[in-house]
């Protein structure tokens, strides 16, 4: 069986996460690396999406990941093998979320041998909750809610929706399964964040990745500009 | 519209949560109140499954309801409009968790006006993380699982599982359009817990609800002995 690189975080000594997070956004410009801080629910399809996006784009950008689990080394494991692309495990020892400094860590144990990635895809701990209160220093946050979730969640977890650039809603090919209205999800997000862009996708049949991919490449292209 | 009463939880000011929490059980204990902390990942039907229950059982226990929520009074309402017994809405102000003295706030705002349930249930906040690690002082925990979040929860949020006297594996009427294998999620569960009980349910068909109802009758009968 293939491994991968485990890394345990260690809690952050910095008091000032602000401050930190500024400062690590200015050093990831300056060595022309954009970090997309991936959030969502357990369970809502980070990793699946990840895959089949990074399958699109792998061949125009030059993408790493870093995996954020509490525990376990699966889901790093998945993205190496499905996809090919350097792929850490961040183990955060119990840990709900990811600071800047703990995201520094991460970033330090990802960027040897010369690697010099155009995007780092940061898979966040899966919590609707902590990770929204913690910048981590990312160029942009992008959010996962799956239909079985449901359409009110924005009303439930307001600060996770208003700090992300991007609300994927995945799992759209189960929505006639579910009591989930996406204009009434949309409306939901909208009043939280009037800034957001939704894409509903389905990581399973392939849905909306091509619009994902796109988003992101043009972000990424605009930020190397 | 109905109203329901809002309590706006504080941050505790015990530093051993431990001793409160055991404290707070004692208390319960005299008062002949058995108190189920209800854990589980945003959207994994929680409420829906409480509705259910409690309706099965209102006419042989007496039962009120605490509604854990960021911020949205949703929950409470519904609880008290589906099901007609006492139910109060409890606000941690963006917390991710509850401890047992923040349970003791909720317990003094509902226990006014000489109730005195048999059975309080508190609906923790959607998070499979940081409510595993703070003891609530509840008789007995219980989370839910549901299907579209994937069998392989156990691997990834172990203490949520350890510490769970129950588990609930929700949405069993969507199992058709998902990954999801109940043997593999039993064997995952029993790794982290080989005392957990495991009961499959579908709080939308009601599949399974009079196997839940009967396990809460049963420990609360056994509790006020």
């Amino acid at each position: 069986m293939d491994e991968v690189k485990v890394i345990e975080i260690k809690k952050s000594v910095f008091a000032d996460n602000e401050k930190d997070a500024d400062a690590l956004r200015l050093e990831l410009k300056d060595r022309g690396v954009f970090l997309l801080n991936l959030m969502s629910a357990p369970g809502s399809g980070k990793t699946t999406t990840l895959v089949k996006t990074i399958n699109r784009l792998k061949d125009r950008i030059r993408i790493a990941v870093m995996e954020a689990d509490i525990d376990s080394d699966v889901d790093a494991l998945r993205i190496k093998e499905a996809t090919g692309v350097p792929s850490i495990q961040l183990h955060t020892g119990g840990m709900c979320h990811l600071d800047a400094e703990m995201t520094r860590q991460g970033l330090d144990g990802l960027m040897t041998d010369h690697l010099s990635p155009d995007l780092v895809v940061l898979e966040n701990v899966g919590n609707l909750v902590c990770p929204a209160e913690f910048d981590t220093g990312s160029t942009a946050n992008a959010m996962i809610l799956s239909v079985p979730e449901g359409d009110d969640k924005p009303l439930k977890y307001p600060l996770m929706f208003s700090v992300c650039d991007l609300v994927l809603i995945n799992k759209i090919d189960v929505m006639p399964y579910f009591d989930f209205d996406m204009e009434r999800c949309k409306q939901n997000i909208k009043m939280r964040n009037p800034n957001a862009q939704v894409i509903p996708i389905s990581a399973k049949t392939g849905e909306g990745i091509d619009a994902f991919a796109n988003w992101l490449l043009n972000m990424v292209t605009a930020y190397k500009k």
